[in-house]
């Protein structure tokens, strides 16, 4: 039994999204012309409460085109020293937009209000980038799945309405925190201008990201896209599969990270490990010990055929996902347990 | 009977092509672990003889990659005033790799070794950009299709080799170029060092294109997607697509070739034809005379749900393609016999 | 007795501009505090009756300022295909601004409202660059000091104001043509958006040039100033030679006109000359014909010590200014006189 | 007597240097024919043993055409987080290069071997940006004038050797350093492949900056500098200021760093100065206490003209000069002792 953790972005389409894929109706996207691509669009605008959306390949390209619809070459945006737009992204923030990054060090990726207010450069100090965007990210990739308080991201808006700034999410993961939260799309769409989701997460489309955002921004979202090289044809195969992802894989993310808990609490009784970080949603990120058994740990899971991410310094990433089955789960879980 | 001749990427896959994509091999991709992508990527690498290919989800992304790794910003690249890279990808050049086009007039978008010979600017001279790419297209799309004479392209080639400039092309339609003159795509692996072709134009697959070329300039194109956002997971059913493309929509071009000729010898002889100009493959462009049926041309069409692209001036565009079947054409002569 | 007539931007400071110079005021203007500096900034924009005008080290970086504030990157200006913007300022359009340029084959390196009007990308085809400005250029340098009629430069100003254009001028020699025409800086001021004069070239002044505009545009212009570099500290010393200039330097330009038609009257008669093309201000571009006496025409300049540009394909380009003084003149019209 | 210690870009030439300016030997820059820029150029090329040199406008612009030189767009240098070149300069390296900055926590703004070891990213990881680039300050500017320990820098130049890294000094207070440590000028020319210095701060010229280099870097320095718009004309009276600073007021600056060391020592006894941070230059960067008599502390220097730098947070800067004279120094240090 093979068991990959290393992402959720590794799920293959289950055999009903599969037929439900095959039966898209399709056209050319290029035109907007694509009815599956147009459905997709409307229900994630719907969702959100906001005025339009738009489907692109990637989430890395629906951040990089926010932030370039937000932003003048020159300027900076605010966010978390973990930050996947700055980190992993590679270097687009500055390649494709000419922006710099004022980073912060955040707890577990998430900024505070106060932070933000202190790192905006003074607009009149021209020695200084123009400070014109904030982005966050929800749930936190690099900080282990970690989750917002609402209440902060609503203080940090008051900031940027108080600063003139723009106010980007970066939501790869955004599903797993509403669910994890209980929180309601249209609560978010009411506080960020744009927000991007993906759907080749922990909802299990093969492929494709969305972004959503109030008209005004939304408006050059498309020349932004066509720039950039997103612009597809007959895509409404892919399309379909988020929107059958959207009716059948939402909620069943609770199973994710009540795994990813589970997962959790094993390892830390483990001596071999040192520390597992907070568990939010469905990503667990702990520490190695620096003991004899630490390699031995290593190799078994190689022999056992489960694969894990290696983040350097003796820490791995696990992250649960529609393909880790409740068979896989039994099977890692006794692993665990029986490792001496 | 709707006939839709506006592009040749407006074609759904065919049954047969929707069902091979449903059963193909997919990974995450970002890994490059999508079997059915890394089959297209070899299949099309060995095709044109050349070390590695890379597939992206749109032609303007293979294009605009290709520019980026052969350039530096402040450079400039020379091209055919009618070159889809400058004309038609939003301005790409310029935004993703901070070069400008030094436009030549040539036929039909075609250019000549001695045109480019002169177009280069002296390298010494630092006020103006430093020369650094030469872009071809073939089939030429704004041309009306034309194909390029091998053997200029090999003098361009010389040209590019004594300047020390890099040679990309944009094969957006090279397959129709191939297929209409028999060439062989190992000739073109010899003389570029980057080639693009696209999967979704006269192959008939929903989406993709590939970039192909040498080693030393492939080895940037991975970090190039991933900064324009074009790293997409499980995208092994799109690139099936194509694989099945290449075996079973490469020769039947000709056919789409023989029907744009077709409507070509019946459209040059109606009164409200001003001229047809040459067809060498899947596109017909014609101008309409400035006659009173010139409106009763296009309002005809429209009742007849025929639809083509209008140019502007009185100039109209043809695209035959895979949807276009024998009994759309056997229609659409008639109408055009019939009209008075 | 050495005669240098490449460009005007090769004149040193009289004695009376360098004992100017030496008493000047100056502080650091990067705080804004240099009176001389301030002066020349105030002084030029009451000249043109604009709201602010501000110092720049050289006339490339005003035109590039000016651009990067106008546009986005992705966008496309509109100039004529001699524009300097495009061809001598290294391929700053792009580098600077990510901005493509449409360029129209003018008349002696002037365009037409007309040409305009037809050179822009519909707004709404997102395919094409979005084109925001239209930049001429007056005297143009590469079209031989040709001089706009103004009545065109009002019907230009009607099209980019219909369209939403923004609209700057490169005045790198804007005096000599105020000078030959009798026009009225204020009659500039009034049409366009952002105009970039020079006070290195005819003004003899030994650097600097002016971006004078209306205060939406200059307000961005001081941070683009620093972002290219250009911010200087005790330049005043250099502003002073401008203001010098402006008060001694200006009227004085009609001789270096009338000197230029002199030369352009006794180059027609000459056998070795086959063309000179019309003459406007203080350039002259002459084509020598094919004969034997090409060579020694060219070996007896240098003899004589007096160097003027070769533009290529027989074509010299000489350009008169403060420093050619009248018995400079004498001379050279003695030698072209006695020319077999 | 108004003492103004804001900064010492703010000197202005002494008569000498104003007299020896006015009678430089000028030429046209553009075309490489101004005998002082070439003699300047020359001069810190040999100072520092380095192959050759570049006369730029400004500090910034020099910085950032090395920055230019080093990169292409995407990838990522290393620099403390108070670094000039991230904080200072408009945003330049995102804006100019496309590059991001990682930047480290030093200590007073200089970084170590390990630090930066840790801090590259793993080149086949193509997420994150490529690292190409070293960049550090001496003397260090937001840091208080602080210098760093050549032994260290050779450290960090094994690190950048061993990663294939360039590696770029910002030495706009690289005399300064040199100066406090006894430090040979040709032992910086073998460690960095870049070095800027700048002509307008201890040294009092009133304006330039100079980039010296290995010549594989050099080469393309004229064409960066001419895209930013830095190429200038007869701008030797500038540089001949500099010609005259190396001559005349490079040593003392040792009275600059002496006077900053008197006016620490006072502060520290002072009940109004909660701690003085270390002098190792000729800044001085000290924090108010909190108490009734910090408000009067301000308003007495103001009423005495004495005009100092705030940094925010009650943190104060003072920053000695070539015009900072001794009756100044005297007068000011009475103000301090008397100050109650």
């Amino acid at each position: 039994m093979k068991i990959d953790l290393r992402s959720d972005t590794l799920t293959k389409p289950t055999p009903a999204m599969l037929e439900f894929m095959m039966k898209a109706e399709v056209g050319d996207d290029v035109y907007k012309e694509d009815p599956s691509v147009n459905e997709l669009e409307r229900r994630i605008a719907d969702m959100f409460g906001m005025d339009s959306a738009l489907y692109f390949p990637t989430g890395s390209m629906t951040n990089q085109a926010a932030i370039k619809i937000h932003t003048q070459p020159g300027e900076q945006l605010i966010a978390d020293a973990y930050a996947h737009v700055y980190n992993y992204e590679g270097g687009g923030v500055s390649f494709n937009s000419g922006v710099s990054c004022k980073l912060l060090s955040g707890n577990r990726g998430m900024i505070t209000a106060s932070q933000v207010e202190e790192a905006i450069n003074p607009p009149d100090f021209y020695h200084s980038p123009l400070t014109t965007l904030v982005c966050l990210e929800n749930t936190t990739n690099k900080g282990g799945g970690a989750c917002y308080n609402f209440e902060e991201i609503k203080r940090i808006k008051n900031v940027c309405d108080h600063h003139g700034l723009g106010f980007h999410l970066d939501g790869a993961r955004l599903w797993n925190a509403m669910i994890a939260k209980n929180e309601n799309p249209k609560d978010y769409g009411q506080v960020f201008d744009t927000i991007s989701v993906c759907l080749s997460k922990g909802l299990g489309a093969p492929m494709g990201s969305v972004l959503v955002g109030k008209q005004q921004f939304m408006d050059k979202a498309i020349r932004v896209r066509k720039i950039l090289g997103g612009g597809m044809r007959q895509v409404g195969y892919m399309a379909a599969a988020g929107i059958y992802a959207l009716d059948h894989h939402l909620d069943r993310m609770r199973i994710d990270h009540q795994r990813a808990k589970a997962l959790g609490n094993v390892l830390e009784r483990m001596d071999v490990v040192a520390s597992v970080e907070p568990i939010d949603t469905n990503i667990v990120i702990f520490n190695l010990s620096d003991s004899p058994s630490k390699q031995r740990f290593i190799d078994q899971l190689s022999e056992k055929q489960i694969t894990i991410s290696d983040m350097g310094q003796g820490k791995l990433r696990i992250v649960t996902h529609l393909d880790y089955s409740e068979s896989h789960h039994e099977h890692f879980l006794m692993f665990l347990q029986g490792f001496r």
